[in-house]
Formats: C-alpha cells, structure tokens, sequence
C-alpha cells in the first residue's frame, strides 16, 4: 500500500507559487499519495494558528506529520505556522539569506509584491493579449494577424486555443490561432490568410490516435471523432508544414505549459509580463 | 544609481517554476534592478555548457555575478551549471534532501514529470474549462449556466473574462462571466438569466478611476469611457451586489491570480487540477 501523506500550501498570498514548487517537488516521489490543501491569504496572527490547528488535525488523523510548503513575507505570521507538528519547507525564508548577501541589502518584506498588481501596464497587457487571443481564435477574424506575435496553426483539438489563452496570460504574448479546415488540408499549401506572415507561424500536431480520443469525448461516434479521419488530417497538415518550411511541434506527450514555452523559445519571442 | 544584476532562470524543463519562484524572490529587493534571461529545455550537457558560457559572458560585461535560479531534475546537467560564474540558487536541490528524508526513499528525478502530460483526464478538463470559459463570455450564451461552478457578474472591463480564462487554466474552474448592461443596472436587480444561479454568483468592482484608465485605452474619449459613466455602474453595481446578497470584490489593487484565488476560496470552490 502507498503512504499518504497530507500536503500544505501556505502563504500569505494566493499561494500558487507555493503550489508550483511544492507540487514539481512532490512529483518526483511517485510511490507516495498526496492529499493537497491551499490555505491562501493567511495574513494574520490569528489566521496562522487556524492553519496551526488544521495542520496538527491532519497530522493526529493521519499518524504521520504533513509537510508545508510555504511562501511567506512576513516572518511574525510565518513563525507563528512552522510551529505545527509537521515538516515546514518555506521557499522564500531559504532563499532570501543568500540573496541578502549576495546583494548586501536586506529584502524589503513587503507583502503582496508577488502577485500584486505593480505595473498596470503588465496588468493591461494581459488583458489585451487575452483578449486578442479570444478574437483571433477561431480563423474568422483574419484581419488583426498584422498585430500577432505568431499564428499558431493545427487541425482541429491539437491544442491551439488553451496554448494561445496560456500564452497571453502568462508571456503576454499576442497569439492568434488558424485551425486547418479539410479544404486547406485539400488544397494542400498555406491558407491565403496565413500565408503572408509566414515568419510567425508556428504548426502543432498530436497523434492520431490521441486526437481521436479528445475528439471521441467531443462528439462521440462521429466521423469528425474516427480514427481515419484524425489520421489523414494530421498527416496532412505534416505535410503542408514539412512542403511549407512551417516549424511544428508533436504535443501528444507534452503540457501547455511546455507547447507554450517551446513555441516562444523557437520563434524567439521574448516574454513581455513576468510570470 | 541602481545597482544592476543579469538573473537567469533555468531548468531543464520550461522554466516557468524556476520564474515563479525567482520573481517572487526578487520583488524582495527593490532598490535593484533586474534583467532578467529564461534558458528553458536545457536537458544536456551541451546546452549546459552553451549555458555556462552565457552566464560568464554576462558577468564579465556587467562586473558582477549573475543570479541563476534553477530547477534542475538531472544531476549531472545541474552540476555543469553550477560551474559557471554566479549565485547559483537550485529549488529543487535545496529541498529533496529534507523530503527524502522524511519519505525515507530516493526521489525519482524524472524529467519533465512537473508540467508533463501525466494525467489525460487533467488535460481534458483544464482544455473543457477554458472552452467553456469562452462559450460563456459575454453572456450571450446563458444556456449553459447549468454547468458553471461560478458565474462572475461585473461591468465591461471589471475583469471578469481574464479571471475565467485564468480559472479554467489554472484551476479547472468552470468560470462564465455575465457583464452588466445599463439596462441591467438601471433594473437594480440581478438579471432573469443569473438569478436561478444566486448561490455560485461573485461580483467584481473596481475603482471608477481606473475602469476609466482601462476604458480610455480601448474607445478613447468615448461616453463609455468618461468618468461620469464608470462612476455610476460601479456605483449601481455595488447596490445591486449589496442588495441582492452577492459577494464581491475590489479588483482595484489586485492581480489576476489573486482575485482567482480569493473568488475560488469565497466560493468555496476546490482546485481540480494541480498547478
């Protein structure tokens, strides 16, 4: 049988770094089961010895101590939660010593800097790339591809749309998407729309049968869903990119986050928001 | 003056956790300033030396050591790095010691378990969440409320639409948005189409000012973004969330991920896929 243990993100934040970083760490024991918790926004003396008493609840139920991973700023708060009976990882008080010295300042503490809105033009920049990315999503409004950082091109479900969302959200990037319909695969060359920004466009592929299967779930029994069909469509478009010099990317085995980041590091396009 | 510092962040996956961490890092230290490079996918030796070379190459022009963040899984790639010329700051060494330890086995170090597809249904469900984040946008759509874990109420440019989208990618949320109209607002009750819906309704508001700022840069000196006009359906709007008993939250002072984070806590609504 697994051991289980319970897992907390804690910060006094939204708790999402915490979150990142304790969960890449986690996936590298795979013999174990994790139960998570968030508990985010624990600002407060008193909000620290609740996150203390759910802790010491989880380690008497479970028999074994969680561990907490932990981003705090402020050290009162944070103080107050490394004394619950658990293993208490906190990423930035194991960092900011270092860094400390290193810069021969101490760090300012101040709360909220993380994920605050600090620069509203990186805030307005998200929005707007967000929402190019929703009006250029579908291939019908080919006329604002002047203003895109790339196009993303693929049959329909290799991942485009969540691709382009995620890198408007988290690059800023101004990601239009062309999904390949059976005529452009006919036709068998560049869709006239696309055509002229031949520099920024970018192909995903996916394998057949894994396309069926997102597709199976879509429309169940379709010929849209056959295995026949995902199979010429994405031997097609493999074709047209190969012919047409398009670099592409096989996003079977791959997260958005990784289609995302190869894709911009390929195309060399530098981040505009930071993360 | 300044003082100025190259920061790398690199990894042999996408870098994003490397970034998250880095950044959350740095706003620490704001008397200094930061230029900031992403070498992602460095999964050899090879790219690690071409790394290394990049890394003392900046701390020769600058006079100073860069920081690097890693997130290295591969020993052998992270001990090339660590060669180079910096202050080398690896996450991932930093805390599998102590989970090992507490696990009492070795960790697996498998590449690209962190953002790699492992889990099909996760995929599938972070893909239907922003799919229906985006059917249910502008509320045009309010037919498909029935499967909404949330439904976001607020004026046009409140927030609602990146909240969602951010929601479905980061959460799995099923988010939709309603935005208030003047005909919804001069009403002065929640609209016929959300109204069934009371218990999974949140509202976001703003300060006029700054709906003002965001309008200006969309329609520019339009009656939609005068003072005058934001001023009364923010106004209105509260009213009507006070009234009816929707929470709400002043999205002035917040980033995306925080207002995610304190509407799915408000909610009550748990994560459904990992970050």
């Amino acid at each position: 049988m697994k051991q289980r243990r319970t897992v907390f993100f804690v910060s006094d934040q939204t708790g999402v770094t915490a979150e990142t970083m304790g969960h890449s760490l986690l996936t590298q024991f795979d013999s174990l089961e994790f139960s998570p918790v968030t508990l985010p926004f624990i600002s407060s003396v008193d909000k620290a010895r609740d996150a203390v008493n759910r802790i010491n609840l989880a380690a008497q139920e479970q028999g074994a101590r969680p561990v907490v991973f932990a981003t705090f700023v402020d050290a009162e708060v944070r103080d107050v939660v490394r004394t619950a009976r658990c293993l208490f990882l906190d990423f930035f008080d194991a960092f900011l010593g270092p860094l400390e010295r290193e810069f021969a300042e101490l760090s300012t503490h101040a709360l909220g800097r993380a994920h605050g809105v600090t620069d509203i033009r990186a805030y307005a920049l998200r929005i707007n790339a967000t929402n190019f990315a929703l009006a250029n999503d579908d291939g019908a409004h080919t006329h604002d591809y002047e203003r895109a950082d790339l196009i993303l091109l693929g049959v329909s479900r290799s991942g485009k749309t969540p691709t382009c969302v995620y890198m408007a959200m988290q690059y800023g990037t101004f990601a239009a998407n062309y999904p390949l319909t059976d005529e452009d695969l006919l036709d068998g060359r560049l869709p006239p729309a696309v055509a002229p920004f031949r520099a920024r466009l970018f192909g995903l592929t996916i394998a057949p049968d894994r396309l069926q299967q997102i597709r199976q779930e879509r429309r169940p029994d379709s010929r849209y869903a056959s295995l026949q069909q995902c199979d010429w469509e994405v031997r097609t478009a493999e074709r047209m990119f190969a012919k047409e010099g398009v670099p592409f990317l096989d996003t079977t085995e791959c997260s958005i986050e990784e289609i995302a980041a190869r894709v911009l590091e390929r195309l060399g396009i530098p981040r505009r928001v930071r993360p």
